[in-house]
């Protein structure tokens, strides 16, 4: 009998390395999927479809609402994002971990929908590395700059909702905590309890 | 500032390779430690004061109970078995994670004084193998083994009350597990607030 693999929501503040961490996990383990989100926004430079996003038009997303085929969705900025249901429920069958990296708002709502999700929240050791990598990549206006950083800490204040915080002061040690964790999760006696059925007293 | 280590209590039926396992989960980390029992039963060939038991006398022991110097204890065919406190608070503080090998009502004494203690459960696939164990590593009468075989499964029934059950078909995979256990509790949410309680908002 194959095992169920887990489904593993992770977030984290802009600046904070998780698209890093999550390749790492993904190369170490082959048991380990990516959710791919539908967006309504256009694609960028060097992005893939079915890699990075799948691409769809607003008709096709709303279908998508209405059909219930989405884990969670929100808009941003004018454009639809969302997290398909089926291909991740297919791995998950299959003994696939999933990982779905989402923002704090389409955590909660996949938590609801699904209260055996494992919730990561990757920060770097110390607030002041997001701002400075903040600052460091772009070239926006000051102004920008401090709305990322305001919204930085408004996600910070949602993080203690989340089971787990992975620390990504260094991305081999923040990729290790990730599967260590999804690991153990695997370990749960709950999600082991098969193992004890068979032994009746 | 150090962080506090993990209390890890482990239990499991008499054939289950707990003492391999946990040998070997030692020997790769050297942030866990054992916690070594006291007992006033006398110390079998081979067996040294300090690293298998602190062998005292019932007057001693009774003394270490009345001055609550015990997390757990328990008499078994008549003689006193516990668990110090002392050395095992101390290394937790100083950043070390301490292994506990106790029996099931041991484990939930321990759980009732220290609810953050984390509960492992170590068993084979399959139950089989624990009678094939018990039946092949001793000369005992057929009665004994059927006491020994019907003790395992009285155990197995307390397994659901733990929070994770390690399968041990090869040490190295459970070790691996056990290890994964330690590194997983130490990114709960619970255990690093305070990297968020930094970020005020």
């Amino acid at each position: 009998m194959t095992e169920k693999g887990k489904l593993i929501v992770v977030s984290g503040p802009s600046g904070a390395g998780k698209s890093t961490v999550i390749a790492r996990v993904m190369k170490d383990d082959p048991d380990v999927a990516f959710s791919v989100s539908a967006t309504t926004r256009a694609p960028r430079k060097g992005e893939v479809e079915g890699r990075d996003y799948h691409f769809v038009d607003r008709a096709f997303f709303e279908k998508m609402i209405e059909n219930a085929e989405l884990l969670e969705h929100a808009q941003y900025v004018g454009d639809y994002y969302g997290t398909p249901k089926l291909p991740a429920f297919e791995n998950i069958e299959a003994g696939k971990s999933v990982i779905f990296d989402v923002e704090v708002q389409g955590a909660a709502q996949i938590k609801l929908k699904c209260p055996e999700a494992v919730l990561i929240f990757i920060i770097p050791s110390d607030f002041s590395q997001i701002e400075k990598r903040l600052r460091g990549r772009n070239t926006d206006s000051e102004e920008k700059i401090a709305r990322r950083i305001e919204t930085a800490r408004r996600e910070y204040a949602m993080a203690e909702k989340y089971d787990y915080i992975v620390i990504n002061d260094d991305p081999d040690t923040a990729a290790n905590e990730m599967k260590a964790i999804i690991t153990a999760e695997k370990c749960r006696a709950s999600y082991r309890k098969k193992y004890l059925n068979e032994v009746s007293l």
